[in-house]
């Protein structure tokens, strides 16, 4: 695996996803990269917080602008093992954040399904390390309806 | 006014997005009301935060979920002062939350206008209080734009 490459930041937004896993959350895991440089990591808190809102991406955008002191994500890339849901497309659109990298696709709650829209001036990649990110979501239901 | 209805509620949220105006934040404020009772109260911090998901709708949902101890907001109401974007739309969705009393609508960034969905749980009600909803936003922008 190349260094700085797609498939680099998204191993690790996957192990964000993997801690998630452990905690017992729906596997989804973030991280927020500028310049090669990773400035938020994050994963699903949901269920540990009572807090529908703490989703990677929720959480990823405001620790990423925290760290740069400024409100939008310009020249910045997120890295996210699920598509983002309605809420987090939303949130993604405020901070304009310049691109996207997603690994599985969501075909029932993912943005796109909600009709949801991203800025104009942020562009998407799905399917990175797609195979590894939905076997950690069909890993985690399966167990949850036995 | 009589108490504990929509009017009476929604000036609450109408104070909030006062206090928002009063740190030059985008005049917006919401409330949280379970069994007549306000278990949430927030208003707009996005320019003092630094952070754009700071919209009212998302504070108040992590406070009464929160309060609660609990993820979903059943038999909650929330009142806001503007209709809820998408991000917020998104949030209320996952909050399951029952009812939704919006003060002005919002043609533009309103999650209606992104084609976004509430829950079928949620049911909505526009325009409580719109004008003096609408016109703090108008004065808020018209004082920017000057």
């Amino acid at each position: 695996m190349t260094i700085f490459s797609d498939e680099y930041f998204m191993q690790i937004a996957i192990n964000q996803a993997k801690e998630a896993k452990e905690k017992g959350e729906i596997p989804v895991g973030a991280i927020v990269v500028a310049n090669n440089q990773i400035i938020a990591k994050s994963h699903n808190l949901t269920e540990l917080l009572h807090d529908v809102t703490a989703h990677a991406e929720i959480q990823a955008i405001s620790a990423a602008a925290n760290y740069l002191n400024a409100k939008y994500l310009k020249n910045c890339t997120l890295y996210v093992t699920l598509e983002p849901c309605q809420m987090c497309a939303g949130a993604l659109y405020w901070s304009q954040i310049s691109h996207i990298v997603c690994g599985a696709e969501d075909s029932k709650r993912g943005y796109r399904a909600f009709g949801g829209k991203l800025h104009p001036k942020t562009t998407i990649k799905y399917g990175v390390l797609e195979e590894e990110c939905r076997n950690l979501m069909i890993e985690f239901f399966t167990k949850k309806r036995t």
